[in-house]
């Protein structure tokens, strides 16, 4: 006999439907709900329903904002430097490092002609229409490490290859404070091709 | 610069509040939100609201139910033996295996004068109470292995021993399937103190 109230048995399909929970960490997470005060699972719900409400993407870059244009844009517009990563969670790392100053530009994905996604899907005119108006001197490619990611960044240097703007990408190699014995061979690769003389 | 909008940030702090979800999981899976389609959403939203407001205790054995009384009680009403577990997500493996086909009482918690918790917040005296009043003939104790478990199974054996309800507690000793050399002390001592003869 299933004990479990009807309400209780959708909860946990719920949190069991988020990526990365399983069954019984769903249950666990229902049954911690229903152990919280009415109005603090009431908020829970209001922020759900607020961030799917309010956020959307900024029209110039395209990374998620709750306003109209998003704060980057505004605060640092006339910025002669922008910085193209995948998608709007990638801004992070940059922002947290200050290693960036500039604009960002979200692709919204790689070219992936299996997965039915090609230059259209990703933004790409309107990236190149942002350089040329905003007179954008450096861009700089910041798109993961996969062969889609490597030739979608092969397909913009050529898009912008008639122009003055200085492209470049990420460095590739070892990360801070990894053990170099269990350093992937793919990075040691690149690590080495990409060896810097002293 | 926080590049995240505040209706995002809010809903991250949502996830992050949950028992055993860290930082970045809770960003994993805010930003998992803003991917679904509204209306899924909304229908997650509603399931939390629902659980909180529908799901309360049943009067007569505290399990969670969203029924005035719980289908155990109704359906098993003039059953003899009662299973008495700590809380009411101890019941599942119960019904998962079939093995008790009586009735249930949720204790909510175990004695532990060091959290403040007495005889009186367990709901004893409503066990006693349906004990006598139902005729019930077998009790079995499912409370845990703490100590605070172990005294209250004591207290509980001590209120009942001058009635002719025939008392229990779980068996404990090796779990199906597990591997003898990883036992536990405890289990091991528990098990050979408890062996069985052939």
């Amino acid at each position: 006999m299933n004990v479990e109230p009807q309400s209780l048995v959708a909860l946990i399909g719920e949190f069991a439907d988020l990526p990365g929970i399983g069954q019984k960490t769903a249950r666990r997470l229902a049954y911690h709900i229903l152990s919280r005060r009415k109005d603090d699972v009431e908020r829970f719900a209001n922020n759900l329903i607020n961030a799917v409400t309010k956020v959307h993407h900024c029209p110039n870059c395209f990374a998620f904002t709750d306003v109209e244009v998003c704060e980057t844009c505004r605060n640092r517009s006339g910025a002669k430097s922008i910085c193209v990563v995948e998608k709007s969670s990638d801004i992070i790392p940059f922002e947290r490092s200050g290693v960036h100053k500039g604009l960002y530009f979200v692709l919204g994905g790689v070219i992936s002609p299996l997965d039915g996604v090609g230059p259209e899907q990703l933004h790409l005119p309107l990236l190149v229409k942002r350089i040329q108006e905003e007179g954008i001197e450096e861009l700089v490619l910041a798109l993961g490490s996969s062969p889609e990611a490597d030739s979608t960044a092969l397909m913009i240097d050529r898009m912008l290859q008639n122009t003055n703007v200085k492209r470049s990408r990420l460095a590739r190699g070892i990360p801070m404070g990894s053990e170099l014995e269990f350093v992937d061979e793919v990075t040691m690769l690149r690590a080495f091709e990409g060896r810097v003389s002293l």
